[in-house]
């Protein structure tokens, strides 16, 4: 399937109800400091606090009501689940949300908060697996992938396309990289609406499977994992890895140490709350100022949706 | 002396050009858990990061040329530092703060960032005081108190007129209460603008000076100084108490742990930095939910300068 440019016009009606258009937002600091003109995203401010919303809506306002009516299913511990909860909330139906039992209670209780149903797993990918397929079995719901889905995909393309529309056009766009919906998503839009424009990516070297899968050309697991971005831990699919090969240019590695320094200037100059995956584009800038010298850029922030007690981890 | 609204007005025009203006923001979970209509004017956005930049760009702006040419001097370790040496980096002349040897390093770096020459002294008031006449007397330089200064004042109650006039009217205006700069201009603009409005101020029972001065009628010393609020150290002053006493009417105390309630739902609720201080008023709603069910608030977030280090006595 190849998603095209009015698939995601459909989607970005679709959806627009039902998200808010979230503000982009410029900083003399961090422009002086980067030696660039960036326009950030703000999806932090987003319902649910993540872009999430946008491809777990698109996907669910796609079903039939007949299939809307049997509910709809996910894995996932971390903002998917929230965005299937609260999609489920808004069309009134239910969420069936398999979580690994060692999830933190803050995202547990954000995604009952929702309504949806519970049901915990042992923390491995074949339990998450056949949990959700007994929920399937017995319910009828749909299963919407975090980011190995068309719809998901055509989703979260939106971001981009609010960004180009309000602040375009750009010479550069960027946005991190975990399983790869936010960032294929992100490369249609910018292909389809600014040809010119190239889309680079930021990935941890604590998390490094996109990197290598591109060498490779097949989905790989990272060679380690240990970053503070929990929110790019998954890995690349089929579908998201041959988007990113046709269209994005280079994927940059940083480590813990830029993806802080990058984090904390946003907190410091911009003070707004986000993620540390949020943060990791920021960091690929600032490590190779020499590529951005002068350029137009607009970057996704991709979430704010923080456990705060983190935040001595982070700031020292 | 007596403000008058057309001096509010006047002091509006003048410092327009050389501030932000700052968001409104609201947010449904924050008023569902407070039970009552709330709009954040975000001074946290604000430039040099905080609402003193109004108060301190006003004075400078009322003064001569010829004795703009001199400077402008104040002793501060905090957002008015920053104020003053902003305001004279604008305004092509000097900028002179005295400030405590023991203030932090990344307090005395914003200051020196923008020009200012700085002069340490012992961690006293009479040694500030001292320090600040010398250079007075041989620079001729302007002093611009942070709070005890009609025109400080005059700059600090432009900053309800823009929620008024963004958001107005409204039930209750809140404001929290150091030296008092910012509730005196904010009770002064509510009583011309609405004068049907209520106005409040929260202030920390680490640094309850102000309830205490309102009840012997005379500036007070708090009675003990423990507090994450680092904004609302200071005492009112004369000028000061005048103004609170005729127009605002009541001080709400609050613990440490009300106000770290409060942080923490602006940070995870709004996605925004907000230094303590600013937590303080929805500190002071939350805690007398039954004076504000239902109602329509303005609440100011004065400002977002954090150290960051500190995030983790703030959230555990």
């Amino acid at each position: 399937m190849n998603i095209t440019l009015q698939d995601i016009q459909t989607a970005h009606e679709r959806i627009a109800p039902h998200i808010h258009r979230t503000p982009v937002l410029t900083n003399k600091s961090i422009n002086a400091i980067a030696g660039c003109d960036i326009y950030f995203k703000c999806e932090n401010f987003q319902k649910i606090g993540a872009f999430k919303i946008r491809g777990g809506m698109n996907a669910s306002l796609s079903l039939s009501t007949d299939k809307l009516k049997n509910g709809l299913a996910t894995h996932s511990s971390g903002n998917h689940a929230q965005a299937i909860a609260f999609a489920a909330r808004q069309l009134n139906t239910r969420a069936y949300i398999v979580m690994p039992n060692n999830s933190p209670a803050v995202k547990v209780n954000a995604v009952k908060g929702y309504g949806a149903e519970i049901t915990f797993c042992e923390p491995l990918q074949k339990a998450r697996e056949s949990a959700l397929q007994k929920i399937i079995d017995s319910t009828g719901a749909e299963f919407i992938h975090p980011y190995d889905d068309y719809r998901v995909i055509t989703g979260q393309a939106t971001c981009v396309k609010e960004l180009i529309e309000e602040a375009g056009p750009f010479d550069i766009v960027m946005a991190p990289v975990g399983g790869g919906g936010l960032l294929s998503g992100t490369s249609l839009s910018t292909h389809f609406l600014l040809p010119d424009a190239i889309v680079f990516a930021g990935e941890p070297e604590g998390a490094a499977d996109a990197v290598l899968s591109i060498k490779t050309g097949k989905p790989e697991q990272a060679p380690f994992v240990k970053t503070i971005a929990d929110g790019l831990l998954t890995t690349l699919s089929d579908k998201t890895l041959g988007i990113i090969q046709k269209h994005v240019k280079e994927i940059f590695l940083v480590s813990e140490e830029e993806i802080k320094k990058a984090l904390q200037l946003v907190y410091e100059r911009m003070k707004i709350v986000v993620e540390p995956s949020s943060a990791v584009p920021l960091a690929a800038v600032l490590k190779n100022k020499n590529q951005f010298a002068g350029k137009k850029l607009g970057i996704i922030l991709t979430g704010g949706n923080v456990d705060l007690a983190k935040f001595s981890q982070w700031f020292q």
